[in-house]
């Protein structure tokens, strides 16, 4: 065969496959979103319908891809937990990697005119993605906790900074000065007396993110357009920081 | 900070920083696109529609990432080439390669419309990739044959398999017996025999794949939408086997 | 300085660092250990003194690294457990792997005229080693357990074989031929009818390892002759399959 | 099987292949020497019979692996090059590490009263290695100059040092001071002055290390005590930083 006199090139594969029965997190990170939200006129300091995108392309990801039980998205970020007891692509780095990071940004610009009908995409925006290995549950809490209390911190931040800017009349140089060296109830404060703001009343998906969570269902019923299953994925806005939500879906961690 | 005692989770982020000064090849491949080309009727055994998508979608990755100076698609995957000395994104690993699948799929998505205008987009396709590593210039230019050959070897069948059954009027498992244990030589007889085709007159975009090549350009003149360059990239449907085409660009191959 | 020039080399040298707070378990076995135990006419099936000497080794290695909270020898390899919550090394494979093996195998020699002084040494003898790493507990007490049952089955296999050319005559392949499909109660049965030997009042060390278990210790005596430590490392022959060694020890699988 | 249930752990051992058709340097050093050469008294700024005992234990390795065709030593550390077509255990990492470290440090124990008869070793003494990749002759061949450039560095400055202290009377505090911020010419001129010690006199062996080469013989004679090979190791005290050493021997570098 003609092809056999070059076909050593393959020995330069290498294998890279992940430790077995330890949990997958893949997260994915928007490239440049700085730029691409300023080209489409994202809202500030959230715009509902990018974070409804974020959420559409992820629940696409965990449809295609059942090992995924959960996700967690903010901003221009998604991350997923695998069961630890996954074998998808025989548990290879590079192909659950790619496949799945391919997917999400399909999905982004799939479904990109169903969110932003009036504002035709630019340019293919593009993220990047990693997966992180956690041997244990309480990693793994930990991880979702980080994520949410980050998301907790910058929307904060980003609430009050923006309320300052659009209705308060500061330069964004200004606002930055003014929230510099504040606590998280001085922000609280400045929202509330300001601006009229009561911070825990707004949207719990800007407070908490989007948590997409597979759920086993009793019936028979099929619940994916492409893939009948016996679960169905629920999008929730709801605290990760706390045991409940875990104690609450104890198949999320099990084997 | 509140998130300061949940943010030991990323100690479990590991390092993977790739060989320096070693050859970076990226491929990517469709993801179950035999049932993608059914659903969306590509033509057989060539579309050239979706050829030229999938031309778009690397060149834009190329436009994006200079430190590509190569490219070469046949069928439903792209092979890209990066320079020995590139330090694109501190050469780890997961950033490069989740990023460039994902630059990949954006594009492919992104300009869907314009290849196949009559032909709406079904649903969301992925794409898988990995990284390889070559030491030496002669593993690059034997793994570009390997793929070139691979093209040659698929085409040649693809074709004559086509010919029979769209020509022929065999029936798919027919034309799978009759090529069975046949030579190259057979191959070109079938076609030009039965069906008065001369193989080595076909498009050679069919039978050479598609080369995408960075050249140097000696003006000042921007190339590129988005990213000034005094680099051209080029579409050329040529022989990547003999050692002419790498030795008219030895920019390729070296530091 | 005139190094200056050439210290880019170390940028080849990349990060190795294992996942945290997982189990790590050094394995390390004897090299050509066939040829080695010939040359130095060990007893067969089972040579007190160069297990003893295995002990040895394991013993000074576990003194030298305080991380080691278990050893499991038999034959000519030994298996060694770290708590998961090392960071010896700050948990660089290369330098966990290498010194490990280093300091075995410098014992090993170090320490032969003890057990053999009748016996020199005829050339350096030399081990190969590797590290494991478990996520849970359960695999770490199935690895053992996995070890010890390997013990069994080849010492009751040995055992036999041995008493069949030692005692009963037979040649090497006769002795072979004989056990060829046995069970273990066969092999029992021969060893009993045959020879008058019941397997179960053999020399524990032989039917079941050596464990040595690093336990803490009370007072303020010191336990090694080069680092004062509050444990004391006991080397013991006992069961590693049933749960009751582990439930006796919880500090071995805590963090 | 009674070993069957467990042997799933075994699905933990992952493969850890080298990239093919790339160098491998390993290299090796003395773990706390330090403490190592003051409990032996070895002599200062260099003991010979402590650098002819590590010659001899490089010797050892590269008798016993022909794969490794080059061996450069100072100190307490040894650098050792494979070809880059070596595949030596499947060029699997951690098999090649614990191997050449096990087999090294047990020729140094081996042979230690060999060179030091009148001092009995009182601790076995262990290295640390790793294994390092690279793509081409250059960085190999930087790579030595590197050692070769630290050795003389190192080896001025203790000469330098030692002879302020053994003969000028000088504290150890002293003598430090002394070099503070000196060039080389500096201790050049100072031991020329004040020691009537002309450096470039010196025993080359400290100046420049100690280099074993393999060389292939022409006729049949065997060199190896234990492996019959056409090879023989040659121990030599010259400049590895010029050209001319690998210019000399074309088979070090090549295929």
């Amino acid at each position: 065969m003609a092809n056999s006199k070059y076909a050593y090139v393959r020995n330069f594969e290498l294998p890279d496959p992940l430790l077995p029965n330890t949990f997958l997190v893949f997260r994915l990170d928007g490239h440049s979103f700085h730029r691409f939200s300023d080209t489409h006129n994202f809202t500030k300091p959230n715009d509902v319908r990018a974070l409804q995108l974020m959420d559409h392309a992820a629940r696409d990801t965990m449809q295609v891809h059942p090992d995924i039980v959960l996700g967690f998205g903010e901003s221009d970020e998604y991350s997923f937990l695998l069961k630890k007891s996954t074998t998808i692509y025989n548990r290879r780095q590079s192909k659950i990697l790619s496949t799945l990071t391919s997917q999400f940004t399909s999905s982004y610009v799939f479904h990109w005119t169903t969110y932003f009908p009036e504002t035709p995409l630019q340019y293919p925006p593009s993220f990047d993605g990693r997966i992180v290995l956690y041997p244990t549950s309480k990693e793994v809490k930990d991880y979702f906790a980080w994520r949410q209390a980050d998301t907790h911190i910058n929307n904060l931040y980003n609430t009050t900074f923006w309320a300052l800017v659009q209705q308060g009349g500061q330069s964004t140089t200004e606002a930055h000065a003014t929230l510099r060296g504040t606590f998280s109830k001085d922000k609280h404060e400045i929202l509330f007396s300001r601006f009229n703001i009561n911070y825990n009343m707004l949207d719990p998906r800007f407070r908490k993110g989007s948590v997409l969570v597979r759920e086993e269902v009793d019936n028979e019923e099929e619940t994916g357009p492409r893939r009948p299953q016996m679960t169905r994925i629920t999008l929730i806005h709801c605290d990760l920081i706390k045991d409940e939500f875990w104690d609450n879906r104890p198949w999320l961690l099990s084997d």
